[in-house]
């Protein structure tokens, strides 16, 4: 019934590379409180060196190292104590042989000192302390650079910053930096029988669904959802809101309505719009298969099918490559958990099948088990805690076969 | 040399328990799109049924299904066709036997019809159609309430709102939602080493890291940092902003400096502000040994190492444990992924250990790797991409041993 011709997964992955992979977000500068979940738009190099000072990392006496050498309980080496480090000051003091310094964890060691003897191993008198234990050059002292070096590649453009890293530009002093600006979505949902959510229900009208998921999955992947829309399937109509969610926004997401002849009318309003029009209609998936990827004024437009759960997964393996490539994230692989499949699990012949399952827990590791439904439900993807991908040649997953989740 | 009594880490989230799973957070009401990643501070129910009129799944011609039984390639049912339905239209018409109407993927069955029979399996004749497979009731249709049922539970209070919640509320009509006022957070970190990071460098003092790491944490928590700062350790000056900071916030986050007698400082700090005071001070985890609970005016006061990746350890084991029961967030469990250990890894004994780890894939699964620095490092936090967590009665994890990453 359907005539048009699909094209693989990866080959609409490589389809969208070429077309978009130059597409350039601008970039801004913003405090380091606020760039969680941003994503770096230039590398990020130490300034400084951590420590910048040598610090002890116990509490004890600095020593020039070569002095205590063959110092044990029995034979302990006795060395002048000439004074203590204090946290946080500058220490001028200058060690030569045969002379220690009281320092804390994390103080600065004096000149000519090249070890710490833990204060475990020495026993203090007034003006000397027996060391009873020695200590290798370099023992219990963090060097200069040794944490972070300066000049140092720290963060590559298109890290996504979490917690630690703002641990580690705060410890070279680094307070603000350059990241992308949130990619600018606008979203459109189609469809003769839907209505807002916040308009009355009547009889043969459905609320719509998928603007909601849509931006809650952008919002999530760091974008700015700047409007979102329902419209009737009029050609005009339709064609005059998407010409003005293209000129305002850096990706449009089209999720197609399903009364007749829509699947139909979408290509033509994109390619009414401008050239190349639509680069893909038609791809080797399921759920998915009608999806539409086009490329007009240099800017992605993605047609998902109008099925809620559908669409959530036409997004999550096309919608999610294209906008982390924009974002030019460099972490692409999405960190999978492995379980044990419970039943068998049916594939779809010739195509990718991406199976939505749920989790549980047992002493064994995980039970992975697929999650069923009519199609067009909204409560199969409300139960599913993630998908498996069953790969176009295989005929599907028997049961007891290991699986990856990906997680939702 | 510390004189503490150690708690055993499952006795301190008890404490916790006790102390603080009666802490109320207040309650607000914000539109959906605004909720993702927010905590539901009330069940919700569904207003209406999903779908709330009987809809087509497919293509086809709306029947009674009694009159295609029997119906074949060779003997097709003959029936009258009364009309078509449209999509987002009230279908008033009314079925009776022998006659059907075209219906839509998703469009309104009319009265009376109790199946649908895909366009696939009719041949059309100008007020007929030919039925060549019969089909059973309630085939090929989408009953009332099928998806969601009126008064049905949908989400419970303390689940966290992701991308398919929107989608869910949207299509019974909620677009406002009740959730629990973001956690407001004050950070302290302690020390006379410490300078802010946008203040100049100069031998002996280092950059503070732990309140920007914290802060990073807590907003991933989806807390409200509110107020951080560094302040030197005096105890009146530690007491003051102590106490500021526990009269504006849910929770007040400390990070301990390491200068000497501070260790000591910090409780009587706290004891000096009210009482209970501290409740746990030393815990049988490595790292963290140090960390304090302690309760003031019912808030939560938790004392973290100030090394700052024993801190960020420290607060993923406790402070997330709390801060997800002051949300009363429901699923407390968080994801493990399961992997093969490629060295052998040490365990204090006596002590539940924290070991952070780098994840590596192979075509047999993941590779876990240990992250080995010198103590104090921020780069082994920035390096490591999850923990493992070695139980108090265990020795360590052999080389090839299986084992469960937590990731950050």
């Amino acid at each position: 019934m359907e005539m048009f011709k699909v094209t693989k997964v990866c080959e609409v992955k490589e389809i969208m590379d070429q077309n978009f992979s130059s597409y350039d977000l601008p970039s801004e500068t913003i405090d380091i409180l606020n760039a969680q979940g941003r994503i770096l738009s230039k590398d990020i190099y130490a300034l400084e060196n951590v420590p910048h000072f040598r610090r002890s990392t116990v509490d004890g006496y600095a020593v020039v190292s070569a002095d205590t050498f063959g110092a044990s309980e029995t034979l302990p080496a006795f060395i002048n104590l000439i004074g203590d480090a204090h946290m946080g000051e500058h220490n001028q003091s200058h060690l030569c042989s045969d002379k220690c310094m009281y320092v804390p964890t994390g103080g600065m060691l004096p000149e000519g000192a090249d070890a710490v003897v833990m204060i475990e191993y020495v026993e203090k008198f007034q003006d000397e302390i027996a060391i009873h234990k020695s200590v290798a050059p370099k023992e219990n002292v963090m060097d200069i650079g040794d944490d972070i070096k300066q000049d140092q590649l720290l963060f590559t453009r298109g890290t996504k910053i979490k917690a630690h890293h703002l641990g580690v530009l705060a410890s070279v002093g680094i307070t603000d930096v350059d990241v992308f600006v949130k990619p600018k979505i606008c979203i459109l949902s189609t469809g003769d029988e839907l209505i807002d959510p916040k308009e009355d229900l009547k009889p043969g009208v459905i609320r719509d669904i998928n603007t909601y998921t849509l931006s809650g999955l952008c919002t999530e992947l760091g974008c700015d959802v700047i409007e979102k829309k329902v419209v009737k399937d009029d050609f005009n109509n339709l064609k005059d809101t998407l010409k003005s969610f293209i000129d305002k926004s850096d990706l449009v997401l089209l999720s197609g309505g399903s009364s007749v002849g829509t699947k139909d009318m979408t290509p033509d309003v994109i390619n009414a719009l401008g050239s190349p029009g639509v680069l893909i209609h038609g791809i080797a998936m399921k759920p998915g298969k009608p999806t539409i990827i086009a490329k007009i004024n240099n800017k992605a437009v993605l047609g998902l099918p109008g099925q809620p759960a559908s669409c959530i997964m036409a997004f999550r393996v096309l919608g999610e490559y294209l906008i982390k490539n924009l974002l030019h994230l460099n972490t692409h692989e999405e960190l999978f958990l492995e379980g044990v499949c419970s039943t068998n699990i049916h594939a779809s012949p010739g195509r990718e099948t991406y199976q939505m399952v749920t989790i549980e827990e047992s002493s064994d590791g995980y039970i992975i088990n697929p999650v069923h439904g009519k199609s067009g439900m909204i409560t199969l993807i409300s139960r599913a805690q993630g998908y498996i991908k069953i790969p176009m040649n295989k005929e599907g997953i028997s049961v007891g076969e290991k699986v990856k989740v990906y997680l939702f």
